[in-house]
C-alpha cells in the first residue's frame, strides 16, 4: 500500500479539449479506484494514429474533453475492491481490448472482443458511468479504457494485465497496441507457415506483420509500401521483397502485379493502412481457390470496402481482426516474454522519444515518414 | 459400343442464336469425342438463372450462337481414346466445374475450383479450342463445358462423373448445378451443427441450403425470402423461421432485425440471391466476433459488394463458394447416393416439367414465383 492509496492524485496530464487542437499540459485529478478498478503510474506511452484519429477530429464518434492514449506501460499505484488479478507494484499493460472471461464473447472461444465494459469505454467512462478524471472539478473523459496520457490513470480490472517485470516498460508499452495488432494477425492466423504473404503498409502494424510472418516461417514476406525508405524497414523485419506500386508501369494495379509474380496470387495478405482502396487490392492480390485477406487497419469513418462478388466466390475469403485477436489478459503475458527471449521484435520500433511536455512533437513526428512508433517518458 | 460409336450424330438442341432471343430447336451436328472427352445422350435437364443470364444478354461474356444448359443427367454414348474415369452406359451427370485431379487447384486440397479446362470452356469450345457442335458445318459454341440443352452433347473427360444408375435421371440431374451448390455450401462449412444460420432467397439454391443446415443439425434456421409464398416452401426443407422484410416496419433493415432476434447476429448466413445489397445484409446480420457469410448466387455484372471494413475488423467473415465446394467427380456420387437414402432431397424441387419442344416455357416459368426448378425431357 502507498502513500496516495484511497486519495485523489494530482499529476500531469495531456489533455485534448476540443477536436483538431493540440494536446494540453493540465493539473489533473485522479480519483482512486472504485471497486474492480486499477490505478496505474503511467511511466511511458506510445503515440498511435488511433489517438489522432480522435484527436483530429476526424472521428464522428470522438467526445471531448478528453485524456488519449492506449499504449502505455506502468506500476499499479492502487486497487479497487475485489480486484485480484493484479496487485500493487505490478508491471502492466493497459488493454483498450478487455477480457473479462465471463461475456458470450469471452466464453465462445472464437474471438477477442469482449463485450463487458464496452458500452461505457465508447461512451469515455468507467464501466460505473463516471469518470476518474477532473480538472477543478471539471469531469474529463476516459478514452478507450486506457487513457495513457495521464501520469496515473484508473482502468477496470478486465482491462489490465501484468506482464514480467524484467521488461523494460519503455519498450513493451507498444505491446499494448501497434506491435499485438499486426503480430497477432499473422501470427494467430492457421496455415502462414510455408505460405506466401502480401503485408500491405510498413508502419508499426505493418512491421509487426511482417515480423509475425517471419516467426511463423511464410516461405515468402512481399512488403507493399509507396514510401520507399520503408523498404530496408521491411526487410530489416523479414520481408523476402519489397513493392512499391508507384515503381509499376502507368496503369499497373498492385493486385495484378502481386498476382503475376506469385503465379495466381498470395496465400495470405494482410492490410496495415486503414485505406479502403488497398483493403481492396490486398483482397485481389489473393490467390483464386484459397486466398484470405485480413483487414487490420482502421479505416476513416464512413469509407466502404467493396469488390465484385465473384472475388468471394472464386474462394477468397475477406477478414479482419482487431488487437490481433489477442486475449490481452491471456497471452499478452507470454508475448512479452517471447520478446525477453529474442523472438517478437520491439525495441526496433522506437524511433523516437519525447517528453511528456513535448508530447505534440510526437504527433508531427509520427505524420512523417521516418517515424515509426513515438514513444512519450511520462515522468 | 453403340452403332454410332465415332460417327456424327444428328440431334435435336435447343440453340440459343443471339442475346435475347428465345431457343430455337435445330438439328444439330454432333461430333464424335476426341481424346479425353465422351459423348453423352442427355435424357433431362434443368434449367438455371445461369442459363438465362447468358441468353437474355446480361452476361458480357455471353458468346453465340450457343447451346446452353449445365444441369444435365444423361447415359454415356461413347468415349474418345484415353478416357478411363467412365464407360458407355454409364449414367451420368456433366459438371460445369472440372476436376483434374492435376493442376494446381485440385492439389491443393482447398478449393474444388479445378483450372484444367477452365480458359477453352469460358471461350464456349473444347480443350483443343474447337466445338464438336454445328448446323450445315457452321460451328455452334458450347456452354459451361456441358451443354445440356442437346440430345447428344461432347465434354471432357474431366467435367462428367457416373452416378448410382439406381437414381432416376429426371430429378438427380439437377445435382448438376442448384441442389449441390446450396447444399454444399452449408454441408461442408465446419460448424454449423447446434449453430443458428439465416439464408436469404428461397428459390432452388436458397432452399438446398436450409436442407443443408437441417441435415448437419443447424439449431436454428431462419429462412428470408421476400416472397411470402416462399414460407412453406423453406419450412418444408427445414427452416425454423420465416422472416420476409416486406413485413418489418418502414426503415427496418433486414440485418437490423435480425441481429435482434438472434440475440447479436447469425452464426452463420448464406446468400442465395445473387443481389449484391442483400449479399451485403447477409454480412451485417452475422454475430460480431465469429460470424461468417457466404456468397453463393451469382451477382449480375459490374455489381459489387460493400460494407464498412469496421465489419470485418470486429471478426465477421466474408467468404463464397461455387458449386458448394463440392468436387464433382470425388464427391457427387456420394450426394446421390445420400438422395437414395433419404437424406439430400431433390424430387421435392421439380415444380415443372417440359418437352424439349417446349423448354422456352420453362424459361417463362422460372420467372414466376412458383417455379423451383423447371426440368427438361430431352427425348
Amino acid at each position: 500500500m502507498s502513500d496516495t492509496t484511497g486519495k485523489v492524485i494530482t499529476c500531469k496530464a495531456a489533455v485534448c479539449w476540443g477536436a483538431g487542437e493540440p494536446l494540453k499540459l493540465e493539473d489533473v485529478e485522479v480519483a482512486p479506484p472504485k471497486a474492480h478498478e486499477v490505478r496505474i503510474k503511467v511511466l511511458y506511452t506510445g503515440i498511435c494514429h488511433t489517438d489522432e484519429y480522435t484527436r483530429s477530429g476526424s472521428d464522428p464518434e470522438g467526445a471531448f474533453p478528453v485524456i488519449l492514449g492506449h499504449e502505455g506501460g506502468g506500476i499499479v499505484e492502487s486497487i479497487g475492491e475485489g480486484v485480484t488479478s493484479v496487485k500493487v507494484g505490478d508491471h502492466v499493460i493497459p488493454l483498450y481490448t478487455a477480457e473479462c472471461r465471463e461475456c458470450k464473447f469471452c466464453k465462445s472461444g472464437k474471438t477477442n472482443l469482449c463485450s463487458s465494459v464496452r458500452a461505457t469505454q465508447g461512451q469515455g467512462l468507467m464501466p460505473d458511468k463516471s469518470s476518474r478524471f477532473t480538472i477543478k472539478g471539471r469531469e474529463i473523459l476516459h478514452f478507450m479504457g486506457t487513457s495513457t496520457f495521464s501520469q496515473y490513470t484508473v482502468v477496470a480490472d478486465v482491462s489490465v494485465v501484468a506482464v514480467n517485470p524484467a521488461a523494460p516498460l519503455n519498450k513493451v508499452c507498444l505491446l499494448g497496441c501497434g506491435i499485438t495488432t499486426g503480430w497477432g494477425a499473422v501470427a494467430k492466423q492457421p496455415g502462414v507457415e510455408g505460405s506466401n504473404v502480401a503485408v500491405f503498409g510498413c508502419g508499426c502494424v505493418g512491421l509487426s506483420a511482417i515480423n509475425g510472418a517471419n516467426l511463423v516461417k511464410a516461405s515468402r514476406i512481399i512488403a507493399v509500401d509507396t514510401n520507399p525508405a520503408k523498404e530496408a524497414w521491411a526487410k530489416k523485419f523479414g520481408a523476402t521483397e519489397f513493392v512499391n506500386p508507384k515503381d509499376l508501369p502507368a496503369g499497373k494495379r498492385i493486385q495484378d502485379h502481386l498476382v503475376e509474380i506469385t503465379d495466381g496470387g498470395l496465400d495470405f495478405t494482410f492490410d496495415a493502412t486503414g485505406n479502403v482502396d488497398v483493403m481492396r487490392a490486398a483482397l485481389e492480390a489473393c490467390h483464386k481457390g484459397w486466398g484470405v485477406s485480413t483487414v487490420i487497419g482502421v479505416a476513416a469513418a464512413g469509407k466502404e470496402i467493396s469488390t465484385r462478388p465473384f472475388q468471394l466466390v472464386t474462394g477468397r475469403v475477406w477478414r479482419g481482426t482487431a488487437f490481433g485477436g489477442v486475449k490481452g489478459r491471456t497471452e499478452l503475458p507470454g508475448i512479452v516474454d517471447d520478446y525477453l527471449k529474442g523472438s517478437v521484435k520491439v525495441d526496433e520500433y522506437v524511433t523516437h522519444e519525447f517528453s511528456l511536455a513535448d508530447i505534440n512533437k510526437g504527433f508531427e513526428a509520427m505524420h512523417s515518414g521516418d517515424c515509426i512508433r513515438a514513444v512519450v517518458d511520462m515522468s
